[in-house]
C-alpha cells in the first residue's frame, strides 16, 4: 500500500500547472496557501461533496470524476457573479483506490487540472485521509460588490431566462448511459453529465440581471428556491424551456446537474431562453396549472444517482 | 427521517450569531458566501477532513465533535501567522446520526459555534449529503505578507521552540479516557483531546521566529517536515521537551494532535520552550542519539484514533 505522502506526491504530479500560478503566492506543501486578493473585491466561497453512487458512479473514470468535481463546485460562484480564483480539496479514500496505486488518483487530479484550466483557477491545497470515498471542494473568487447575482434579486413581473437547454445531464441518468467506454469519446448525452461547463462566459447577461442561481437541482426545484428567497412566484411556458437534444421536458424541469443559469431580468437577455416570468402570488405554474416540485433531497425518498 | 432543509435549518439554528456578522457580507442561504477582505493583506486557506473513529470516536458528544473539527483545521492557519476570518462546513452524515433528528446536528453546530466564538470568526457557509460521516472545514484568514511564518524558515544554527507542553492528547488516547462522561466535565486529558486551541494568542513570538509549523501528527513527525523543507537535520533535548501533566516522553514526541507550534528562531523566544536547535547534519537526533520518527501515516500501519 502506498503511503500517504506518495499518494500525494501522485496528486500533485497530476495537477501539473495549476497547484500554483499567477495570484497564488504559495501553493501545496505548507500548512495553508497563500492567495494575493485583488484590492476592492469581496471574496465568494463555496463548499461542495460529492459523494460517489450519489454524485458520481463509483466505477466511473477518475478523469471524468475529478473534472466534473471541481466544475459543478466552482458552479455556484458562476450563480454569484463572481471570477473564479482558487480551490480546495479534501479527498478521503479508501482502499478500493488506494489498491489501484498513485494511478487512480494522479489521473482524478489530472482531471480536476483539465478542469481547472479551463476556468483559470488553480488548486492551490487540500488534504488527504483514508476513508469512505469523499471529494469535498471548497471554491473561491472575486467579484466587484455591485456586480454580486443574489437570489433574493427576484420580484414580480421580472421575466425568467436559462442560459442554456437543460435536461441532458439527466437524460444520461435516465437512459442509463452513466458509465463511459472510453473517457475521451463520451456520446453528447454522457458529455452532458461529465463535462458540464459552469457559465463563467456570460458576464453580460448577468450585468443586466437581477437576480439569480445556477440550476444544479433542476428548473423547478432552483426556480422555488429563486421564489422563496425572494418572496414570489413564478410561471412558465413549457413550450419557451430549451429542453436538450435527447432530452424531455420532465429531465430539464425535475433532473438536476445542468450547471446553466436562471435569471430574472427586467431587460431582455439577448441569447438566453425566455421561460416565463415571477408572480407576486405565490407558488410556480406550468401553463396555468400548479407545478408540483419533484426536487431533489439529499434526505428524502427516490435519490438516484447525479 | 427529517429532510435535508430541516437539517440545515437545525444546523444554521446551532451556529446562532456566528454564521454572519462583521466582515461576513452575505452568510448562508445562497449560492456562496460572500467576505470583505482586507485590503493590503493576503488570503490564507488550508482545507482538513476529520473521520470518526480516526479523527474522533463515532459516539463521542456531537457538541465536542464540532468544536474539535473547527479549532484543529484553524490550526493550520495559527501556523502560517494568519488572523483567522471564516470557514466552511461540508457535512456527510448517514442514518446513524440523521435518525437522532436534528439533535445531532444542532449540537454539532454549537459546538461549532463555540469555537468560532473562542477564534473570533464564522462559519459562513456549507453543504449537507448523505453519506458515511465525514467533517470537511475549509478555513481562512489574512495575513501581512511579510508575517507569513513558513516551514521552509529553517536554517542549521536556529534554536527551536515549542508554544507549551505536549502530549496530552496522545495520553488522552492511550489511557482509554476518549468517551467523556459529560460534555461539560471533561479531565484534563480529555479537554486537551477535545478542546484544543488554536495558538493564535502568541503574535509576538512569530515576529521572532524565522520558521515554523503546527505541532498535528507528532513532534518527531512535524519537526521532519519542518527539516525536510528547510534542508536540514535538528538535535532535541529530551529534558528540555515540556511534557503534559499525565503524559509521557513518546506522547509528546509521537502522539500528535497538540496544535501547540514548533518555531525555528535565532532570538530568545520568551514564554516558549526551547528544546533544541536545527544542524546541517540531516536527520533528527535525541540527546544524541539517532531518532526514528513514528509518524502518522494515513495510509501507513498502526493507525490509531487522533
Amino acid at each position: 500500500m502506498l503511503g500517504e505522502f506518495a499518494l500525494i506526491d501522485a496528486i500533485v504530479a497530476g495537477l501539473g500547472d495549476r497547484a500554483a500560478g499567477d495570484w497564488i503566492t504559495l501553493g501545496p506543501g505548507d500548512d495553508a496557501a497563500v492567495i494575493a486578493a485583488t484590492s476592492g473585491l469581496s471574496q465568494v466561497a463555496s463548499i461542495d461533496t460529492l459523494l460517489p453512487d450519489v454524485h458520481f458512479p463509483a466505477a466511473a473514470p477518475p478523469q471524468l470524476i475529478g473534472y466534473r468535481s471541481l466544475m459543478v463546485s466552482f458552479s455556484d460562484l458562476a450563480a454569484m457573479g463572481a471570477v473564479p480564483r482558487y480551490c480546495l480539496v479534501s479527498l478521503s479514500m479508501d482502499e478500493s483506490q488506494a489498491a489501484l496505486g498513485s494511478a487512480w488518483v494522479e489521473a482524478l487530479a489530472q482531471g480536476m487540472a483539465t478542469a481547472a484550466r479551463e476556468l483559470g483557477v488553480y488548486v492551490c491545497g487540500g488534504n488527504l485521509t483514508r476513508g469512505p470515498l469523499n471529494i469535498a471542494v471548497s471554491v473561491h473568487g472575486e467579484v466587484e460588490p455591485q456586480r454580486l447575482l443574489l437570489r433574493t434579486g427576484g420580484s414580480p413581473g421580472l421575466s425568467l431566462y436559462v442560459t442554456g437547454p437543460l435536461g441532458a445531464a439527466a437524460a444520461c441518468v435516465r437512459t442509463g448511459q452513466m458509465m463511459p467506454v472510453e473517457p475521451a469519446a463520451l456520446t453528447p448525452l454522457q458529455a452532458a453529465y461529465y463535462r458540464p461547463l459552469a457559465r463563467f462566459d456570460v458576464p453580460s447577461l448577468l450585468i443586466s440581471a437581477a437576480g439569480g442561481l445556477d440550476i444544479s437541482d433542476g428548473l423547478a426545484q432552483d426556480l422555488e428556491h429563486l421564489c422563496r428567497a425572494s418572496g414570489c412566484g413564478a410561471a412558465l411556458d413549457s413550450g419557451a424551456i430549451p429542453v436538450a437534444l435527447g432530452a424531455q421536458l420532465d429531465d430539464a424541469l425535475f433532473g438536476g446537474d445542468d450547471y446553466e443559469l436562471l435569471l430574472a431580468s427586467d431587460l431582455p437577455l439577448a441569447g438566453a431562453h425566455r421561460i416565463g416570468y415571477l408572480t407576486s402570488e405565490l407558488g410556480l405554474r406550468l401553463d396555468g396549472e400548479p407545478l408540483n416540485v419533484r426536487g431533489f433531497d439529499h434526505f428524502g425518498d427516490g435519490e438516484s444517482i447525479r
